[in-house]
Parts: structure tokens; C-alpha cells; sequence
């Protein structure tokens, strides 16, 4: 039988990498996204896209407000920096940056986790990643480890399985260790249309990458890096 | 200099005398509600009026669509079990109750902990019961232990508070050990107005309170053990 998991699906080009590792693996995969605050309709389109292109099971877009809370970071004000140094970028010294959403993760994951529950699954897929996680404190491999812990204390689910003497929820991040270029790499190899994704933190109005924020630098290093070409447009003079 | 505390706050009982127990500790309380799913209108407008009564610094009511994900149980169309013996009630042993919602404690409190980082406030207030839970795992102290826990690695705040050797955020659960009668008594104390509170998991139409669910049948017993009359109206032949 398939087993179920829920795979967390922002339309970037982890995350599509995540579920196709989550596919290959034999599980049916219940993507789910969210649409919140200033967020761009481009990423929920490009999820769309992708858990179709994909054969999701199943796509779940839930919508949160997190602007209901009023904090300059959580409504999108915030100036998007650009042209920083792939050293300033990667290093947890530079301190959590302006893009940081309070919490984030840690919402994304509770909805996988309730779902996960409704669907009799076991498993979360997400596509954290601790090496270019530019200071983020919710994607390192302790933050991701005390969730799993606290999950399996939260719910039906990791209840009945520590009394089975079975494995409860599993917080799986197949990317937490790899290089940007590595992540492409295996997805290309998994025949990923990374056509379809988008990563640009503050694209253009129709639709092109900036080709200069944090996002975009990273991904445009990273497929020179795997010897690959995006298939993506980027705005004249970035990329 | 009043501190910020985000308070979770249900229009119950137990949340009510929650945020009263924070604000007598000197927290500038803000009140953080839920609507979701199938969920009663009746519980948002006793959160409004419970957060007017006790001064509340703000109210927040973020919308949460569970029904999104399709579980049965998630969309209350269970059957709300009646007129349990209180035994059956209180006992983890009988097992994990139809009205459990799926890791509904984590997904609040995970909204609770990003308006808390807007905030830059190091506290939150939840209404869990260690000893009236009815085998909800999410009520439990481990659970609360190891949601701070995570709380912590997933936040600025915490990481910064590591780096330097203060406290970071703090779950508070001022009920967790308390019986429904020491909760009223602690309220009545404090000033609580308890008729402004809804605890019914089957409320009339009329607004009345079945007087038969387990949430009737646990505060009815609090209140008398307490020797205190309850304010609201219930049923003919409950209650």
C-alpha cells in the first residue's frame, strides 16, 4: 500500500526538489502551500504547477494572515537586500536577515502536522537546508529535531506509536546537508522542471527574477555550480 | 517598563482565568483567538468579551481554515459524546476522545509564538490541564516542555537569548496542575466575570449550554465543588 506523506510546497526550487525525492521514494505525496501576508500569487501558481506536473495526490493551499499581527517584518515593508556577497549571504555570522518570518516554519510545520493527522501519515517532508539557510534559525538540524520530538508528544499519532514501540512522525529534510548545486543536481536527475519554480524575493511585475536578492543569487549559483542553465527569465543587467 | 504577553484565549473558562492570572502578574496581555472550521461564533464574541472586561492591550482573531484538509474530524460533524461518567472523562485510559482536533494547541501556539516575535515579547499564556484533559495529548506537560523547547531554536528571540544566557520564551501554563474547582476559585478571586464565558462543545440554538458534553459536565462539577454558582444558562434537564 502507498504510504501518505505531506510535503511542504512553497513553489521554490527546494521544496519541488523535496517531493520529487518524496515521490521516488514511494510516497503519495499531499503538497500543501500557503498564502499569506504580502506574499506573491507567483509562488502559489508555481506550487500549483508543480504538484500537477508532479502527480501530487493531492494540493492543499491554506490561507494565513499573518499581517493580523501588524509586525514591519510580516507585511512585506521591508526592503529586500541586494547584491550581497555569497560569504555575507551563507554566514550564520551576518545574523537572521530582514527577510526572516517570525515563526514561519514552525506554522508551516503544524498544519503538515495536523493534516498528516487527518491522512493517517507518519511523515513531513520540508525542504529546509542548513548550509545556505542565510540565518534562520528555524532550519537548522536542532530546530528540526525538536519539533519532530514535540510532535510526537502533541498528537494521537506519536502517542499510539510510542506505545506500539513504533516510529511516530518523521520530519524528513533531504536537503538539510546539501549544497545548492547538489540539490539541482538531484533534481534534475529526478527530471524536475525547475521551469516551473520560482525562488526571487521581490520579482518583477511580469513575472522575471530580480537576479540580485539573496534568493536569486544563490540559485543562479547554484546551477553554474551543477554545470546547468535555469531555464527562468531574469531581468536585463541581474542574473 | 510592562512586559507583553501573548495570551491564548478560547471564550472558556480555563482561558479566561488565564489571562486574568497574567495580567495580576503584571503582563500587558495580548489576547490571541481562533476561528476555525466549524467552530461556534458564539466562542468568538465571548473572547471579545472577555478581553474587553480584563482590559486586553490588544485582540487578534486569526481565521484557520482546518476544514481545508477534509478530516471528519476536523469538520465537526462528529458526534459530541453526552452524559459521560466523570471517571471516563478524566481518564487518560479511555483513550484519545472524538472532539481531540489534530494538533490544533501546536498550530495556536505557533501563531502565538510569531505575533510574540513581532511582540519582542518572551512570554506566552495557554489554558492547558494536566488533570481534566481527557487524554488530549496536547495538554500534557511534556508536551508544553518540549513545544518550548522548540520554541526557542526556532526563534530570534531564543537565539538570541542563548547567546546571551538569558531566558528565552516561556509556555506558561498556570492551570496545568489545577482542578476545574481550584481554577474557579483562583477566577473568582481575580475578578473574572464567568457569565461572559462559553465552555459547551453542543451549545442550543439559543446560546443555552447543553449541560451534557464533557465540557458542561467538568465545569458544572468545578463550579459546585468550588461552592460557587455557575452564571451562564444551561438547558432544562441539563445542568
Amino acid at each position: 500500500m502507498t504510504k501518505n506523506a505531506v510535503v511542504l510546497l512553497s513553489g521554490g526550487l527546494d521544496s519541488a526538489t523535496v517531493m520529487a525525492i518524496a515521490a521516488v521514494c514511494g510516497f503519495a505525496c499531499h503538497a500543501l502551500s500557503f498564502r499569506y501576508g504580502q506574499r506573491h500569487e507567483a509562488e502559489i501558481e508555481a506550487a500549483k504547477a508543480v504538484a500537477k506536473s508532479q502527480g501530487a495526490a493531492a494540493h492543499a493551499v491554506m490561507e494565513i494572515d499573518l499581517g493580523a499581527f501588524g509586525g514591519s517584518a510580516l507585511t512585506g515593508d521591508m526592503e529586500v537586500p541586494k547584491g550581497r556577497a555569497m560569504e555575507e549571504i551563507s554566514s550564520a555570522e551576518s545574523g537572521i536577515p530582514v527577510t526572516y518570518v517570525p515563526a514561519r516554519n514552525t506554522i508551516f510545520l503544524s498544519f503538515a502536522l495536523a493534516w498528516a493527522e487527518t491522512l493517517d501519515a507518519r511523515d513531513i517532508f520540508i525542504g529546509v537546508n542548513a548550509l545556505d539557510y542565510s540565518g534562520y534559525p528555524d532550519c537548522r538540524p536542532e530546530y528540526i529535531e525538536a519539533f519532530q520530538k514535540m510532535a510526537n508528544l502533541a498528537t494521537k499519532a506519536g502517542v499510539e506509536s510510542e506505545g506500539a514501540g513504533t516510529t511516530g512522525m518523521t520530519i524528513h529534510t533531504p536537503l538539510i546537508e546539501m549544497t545548492k548545486a547538489e540539490i539541482i543536481a538531484m533534481g534534475a536527475k529526478l527530471d524536475v522542471d525547475y521551469a516551473l519554480t520560482v525562488s526571487c524575493y521581490d520579482p518583477l511585475d511580469d513575472g522575471r527574477a530580480c537576479g540580485g536578492c539573496d534568493a536569486c543569487l544563490l540559485r543562479l549559483k547554484g546551477f553554474a555550480e551543477a554545470g546547468l542553465s535555469d531555464p527562468i527569465a531574469y531581468a536585463a543587467g541581474g542574473g
